[in-house]
Parts: structure tokens; sequence; C-alpha cells
């Protein structure tokens, strides 16, 4: 590992999806940060890089599979190196795909927690090692209600997601001490994205009256948790539309 | 219930103490809110309130017993028709009182819950009476590790904030679908008070490398809660310093 | 505090109601146990107090109301000098009585806490003497789903029972190395009850399925608990019907 | 899959360890199950094989690598076909190895969730196949702590932990109104097995005092799960000894 070849802070955010992982990305960027953004296509992140430029910010897509070790410690040996250091890392990638545990496939329940829990481990520990030889740095992972609850038909998704709060639990209490900022944020309903707008047509109706979540808000969340002073750090808070059922 | 007499927007603080209670006051005041604060003695009040209008801020105190239902409802009429609509009530009372349960007296348990518990519900209640007629408000509770476990030596106060917290996602629940933003603030750690100070000496040194909590900086996240848009809520968060074992 | 005049081994059911109650004494009955019980009023205490002697076990009824600290170590005392040790205690007292907060007397708020946790603390505090002294005991809570969530429209039942579960927490911590064994069984489903019968007819015909909870059959978990060798205890188990959402 | 050829009740125990997954067999056996028990090497089971025989028990050993789809298929098919219905099946595989998120390597990040969830994942599907077809039937996952707290060092342990937890709370909420079982027992605390007595002596010589877990009583409450009247099931239950910290 070499040092970062100026002070550029950088945030990366493994899975910048079109509405929350774009939104957090832009966020840190309005702030002055170079956004380094990730997926599995670059093709995909043309737009949001090129959105972030057009509003003066920095910004890098990398075609990146989150899933492969090689791959996501050369990513981030490159963004160390060429780019600067790593100040905050954001892990947005979701697997929400239900399925009767009668029929859920060895193939699909280990997709989804490669997806979702894995390439957090691997990504998050290879960023970890950049940020205690600083001795700063935040990290903060998406998280779902079935991080917390295991509902029926949903034992792939709920088992990633408790996973991956069980990292994000262990990471807090290992490197809280070494002056690094662990979070999990529990994101509880819809979202206003194209898959709920076209596979959910009633609950995105509710989007009138503010029934689902706008990604720029919850994006807001992200940043505050990395703002906060370190004498009062926010490990876990969750975020719902006022009238959701809870 | 009459009406309110301007467009004063109130925040009700009850249990403005020196450090959590005050702060968020402050807090609340210096975006343009009408202070309203209470504590058991109006003299203790003075110099916050002197604090505020010196900043040119609003701030008015109020001596109440907010054990004593009548004394609450009265105050919170009060309130309503001479000063303006509460639109964010926080209830901050605390009573960590520890005690081995085979020493603890039925007049102490009592005495924790009624201060840390009863008072809390008897107060938002009322506020929320209003809230709703209104169709929006936010009501936050300080809650502490305690509401989430009860620790050896700790059981009047582990009830008394289990309680506080029960009742908080209980009106969650049923007020957030009338617009009113209910929420939990977990305080986990020491907080940057006389108290600590004086009786915990060893503790408060750590201040020197923010490891306990400043009053201010806890405040912040009340009114980030306040702001938030309601298609996004916080229901709970917690706040610990960095290295703070948990 | 005087010794016991025999060695008779007591289980003292505070809230023996007609279902889950006097479940609970009859299987420590059938196990050699002197059942001492309690209610509010002695008359309805006579049937259960039959209803073991008839069986050969040995019962005493006692008026008391469990919320009277003076009448609680009145009792106490009276059962450890008279009967003889208090070898378990199941504190059983609920008050399941929703309203709206809005709605929510301040009377009734107190009376639900000061019924179904106060009183808990009262007799358990004041048995929990007796054992630490004889290093030995059981004392077992019957809790609730409101112990560990706070629905709308609950506010008062599950502050209750949340306190409860708090106070059984800490006294498992505190006293658990004492070798008293503490436990709390949340009871998640309708009871067979007259209660349930009457009020709930639909809820009541699920009983043909196994659908509603039989008290025989919860007793036999509090008779388990107790019965646990102390290497490996259970502070808490959840109990309910096959086919309930949860 | 076809039917058994007889009435030989089987319980299945996967992770047929020298301890707790032993223990589990025996009991079941004790009451006319037949044990049909897995590990990685056939050679260890064969001492637990014949215990059970002497005793008058049904016992059979079957060398599976329980993290292999095609494997697991077969062996339950096998079972199944063979040798008679799964009316319990257990899944007992831990893999506790503690470790530093800085050091950790993908490769046993990964082995730990395999070994530990991927794997109670493909033969607790395969079972409850079998299960909803007979409607009826126990499904139970040996927890630990790890799997309700994240601790630091624990990232990898405590991912596959939470993920069992997971798996195990979706599958009761699906196949509970199907009439099977599903539970989940939390063990808190150094077991008697050789692994504690010569790696941790100083935990070890706690047993005098019964301050470790008898495996012989933790398999006690499996068959106390198993043995639930419907109306009245057992999700979840922790264990540990008297005087553990928790």
């Amino acid at each position: 590992m070499t040092t970062a070849p100026n002070n550029n802070k950088v945030v990366l955010v493994v899975g910048a999806g079109d509405a929350t992982g774009s939104a957090i990305a832009k966020r840190f960027a309005a702030q002055g940060f170079t956004a380094c953004v990730t997926r599995r296509s670059a093709d995909k992140l043309q737009p949001l890089v090129e959105a972030i430029r057009q509003t003066g910010g920095q910004a890098h897509g990398f075609a990146c599979d989150a899933r492969k070790e090689e791959d996501v410690v050369a990513l981030i040996e490159q963004i160390e190196t060429q780019i600067g250091p790593i100040e905050a890392f954001i892990f947005n990638i979701g697997a929400n795909v239900p399925c009767s545990i009668l029929e859920e496939t060895a193939r699909k329940y280990f997709k989804i927690w490669e997806m979702a829990c894995f390439s957090g481990f691997l990504n998050a520990r290879e960023v970890a090692k950049r940020m205690v030889t600083r001795q700063r740095g935040t990290i903060l992972f998406t998280g779902a209600t079935a991080g917390v609850r295991g509902a029926a038909g949903f034992a792939a998704f709920a088992g990633a997601k408790h996973g991956i709060r069980a990292l994000a639990q262990s990471m807090a209490r290992e490197l809280g001490p070494l002056n690094i900022h662990v979070g999990h944020i529990i994101v509880d309903g819809a979202i206003d994205t194209d898959f709920i707008r076209t596979s959910f047509p009633e609950k995105y109706a509710l989007k009138d009256q503010d029934g689902i979540l706008n990604p720029e808000h919850i994006a807001e969340n992200y940043w505050y948790l990395h703002s906060q002073p370190r004498d009062a750090w926010t490990f876990e808070l969750d975020l719902r539309p006022w009238n959701e059922r809870w």
C-alpha cells in the first residue's frame, strides 16, 4: 500500500445504483468529496459521473465485481494511490428477492448473500485497513428491516441483511476505539425507484403524499452520520415514511 | 382548548437541566423557535432563559412538577393559548439512581418511574392532543442504554427507561400516520455535566479526547430529527463517544 | 425475618387467576410444593385451593393487594414463618387494557403500571431477600409481546410489560451469580380463558385447532424453567400457538 | 421423493460432534427415535453410533459434507426412503473462530458462513420439503450470543450466526402455520468439551461449580422444545450457566 498522491478526500460508494447510491455520491460530492462509484457495469455509472461533474464536482466510475477479492483489493489500491484517501465508504448493495424457503435454490441463497453481505465484508475490510493507518474514516452500511427481523419468504435476504448488520456491529466495536465511525442505516419502506414505479404502482402512488422514501433524503442521513463529532457518534438509525406500518 | 394567538412556533423542553435540556432549547431557539422550558424550580431556569434572550432568541421558563397531571394540563394550555403552538416537544427528565434490587425501596422505585416515565406520558399525551388537531409536530424522548438492557443494580432506572421507550414506540406507531414524528434518542455514555465532573472525575478526564458527550452535539440530533422530511423519519438513533465500550 | 418452621417447599403465585396462575399453582403442587396463591379477593381463590387439596396437594389462599408494600411484606413474612421457604415465586398479574394515547387517562396509565409492574417489583424484591439468604430459588415473570414491542394503542400496557422485563433482566444479572434463577416467559397469543371466550368468540373458536394457548401447557414451561440444572438456565422463552402470526 | 418404508421416527442431527450434537442424538434415541447423525468424517461418528446401540437404541452414522447440495439432497432422500421419516431435524454446526476484521481472510469469512449458515439452509430446506408433505415436524437450530450481538473480533462468526437466526425466524414464520415447529436455542457460555478443557483450562475449572454447560442439559432443551404441544410453541430460548456474565 502506498500513500495517496494528494489530499483529495474520497467517498467510495459500492453499489451506486440509480437511486440511493447515486444520491449518496452526489451528496458527498457536493461537500467537496471526490466520488468514486462502482457498479458491475461501467456504462450504467456514466450518467452519475457526468451529473456530478456538471455541478462542478469530481467523480470517477469503476466497473467492479464487488464479490471478487482480487478486484476489490486492486480497486481500493488504485483509488488510494491514484485519487486520494478514502475518508468515507458506503456499502449499498441490496438483493431483495423473496422466495418460499421450500423453493429457494442453493444458488440463489448463495448469490444473495455473496452480493449483499460477502461483498460488504470484502470492501469494508480493505477500506478499514487504510483507515486505521490514518486513524480516521467513516464506514456506513445500508441495512433493511430484514436485518433485524426474518419474515416468511425472506430467509435469503434476511440472512444477508442480518449478516451485514453483524459485520457493522463487529466493526463498530472493534474500530470505534481506533477512531473509525461505523454505522448502519435501516431503510424501512419503499424507495422512489424505477423498480418500485414499474413493479409496485400502487405503492408508488403514495409518492404524492410522501409515502415512499426520497433517495436524496436517505442520502442526507449518510452525510449527517459522517459529519457527527466523535463524542456523539450514531451506530444505527432507522428511516421510514411517516405513514409506513411497522 | 383555544387556538394559539399567533404563529410563534414553540419548542417545549420538559426537563431543561443545565446540560442536554438547555442545549436542546438553545438549538431550537437559534432556529427561531420560542423555547418554553420547565424544571421543578423556576430559579434554576433563569440563566437558560437569559442566555437565549441575550442571543436574540425567545424563551420562557416555567416551574412545573411534570408528574402532576393538573399542572401539566394547565401549563400546556397556557403555552398554547398565550405563547404559540407547540411544534416540538422534548422530554428529557432522567433519574439514573442505581441500587441493588435487594435494597431498592418502594418509594424510590416509584419516584424514579414517576419522574422518568410517568411524567413523560403526561406531557406527551397533552402535547399530542394539540398536535393531532394541527396534524403536525415532533415528539422526542431522551432514552438511555437502560431502555434496551436491564443491568444488575439498575432495575428501577431500567424499568423507567424501558417504559419511556415503550411509550415512544406506541406513540410513533399510533401518531406517525397522523403526521406526528415521534422519536427516541438513546444516549449511551457520560455527558459533560457538573455531575460527571464532580462525581466521576476519571470519566470526566476523557473529555480531552472527546470521550464524553458534548450536550450541544446531543442537541444537534434532536434538531436533526425534527428537520427530517416526512418521507424519511427516524424513530430511533443511538449516540455514544467513539471510544465507549458497548 | 425468622426462619421457616419446616421444610415445606413453597411456590408463591401472585396473580393466581383462573387460567394461567391457577395452572402454575397446580403444576407445582403436583410436584409436592405447597402452593401459596394470592388475588385481591380471597373468595375467588377458594376453588383453586380446594382443587389442589382434592388431588392431595397443599394449598393456601391469601387475599393480598400486591400493590401495597406493607401487605406484601407482611404476607411474605407470614408465608416464610408459618408455612415454609418460598423456593419458587411466580408473578402473573396482567393488565392488558388497550387505549389510544390521546384518550389514556393518568389514572389508568398509573393503575396498569402499578398492577402489572410495580407489584411485581414489590413481591419479587421481598422474595429475593429471603432467597439470597438461602442462596437458591426461582423467580419467574409472565411477560407478553408488549414487553418487547410497543404497539399503537398499547402505551400503558407496553410500558408496564417493558418495565417488568427490565426488572427481570436486572434481577437475573444481579441474582444469577447468587444462585437465584430469574426468568421471563413471553406469552404471545390468546389464552383459553373465560375472557377470550366471551369477548373474542372468533379467536376462541381457534381452540378446536389448538390456536389458543392452553393454560396447563403454559404452566408446564414454568415448571420446566424451575427444573433446569444451574449450568444451563434459561432467562427468556416465548410461547405462541403454531398458527399465530408474529 | 418416495415414502418411507416404515414408521421409524427419525431424528437427523447434522453436526453430531462429541458434545452437544452427540447428547442430542442420544436424548432423542432414548425416546425411541432412530438417530441419524452426520459429520464430515464417518470414523468419528462410530463411537456415538455404538453408544446409542449399546443402550438399545437405533443409530446410523453418515459422512456428509453438509455444505454440498448434492450430498445433502442425496442423504436426506436416502434417510427418508431407507430409514424413516425425519420428524426432528437439529442443525448443530458451529464455527467460532475469532479474528480481527483487519486480518480476516475472504476464505475464512466464507468458510465460516458456509459451514455455520449455508449448510444449515441446505439441510433445513431439504428436510422442510418432506415435513410439509406430512404437515408435522420439528426443526431446531443451535444459536449463540453472536447471533444477536456482533462483538469486536467476531465479524465472521457473528455474521454466520445472525444468518442462521434469520433463517430460523423466516422458517418459523413461514412453516409454523404448516404445523412445523421451528426453534432457535441461544447457547451462551462455554460447553463441557475437549476444546474448552484443553484450550481454556481456567474456564473449564468452573465445571466444579456448574459454571460451564453440560451437553446433556443442553440436549434436554431440544427434546423439550420438540415435545411442546402445538398451542404453546417456543421459538427461542437462551441457555447459560448461573454465574455467567451477560
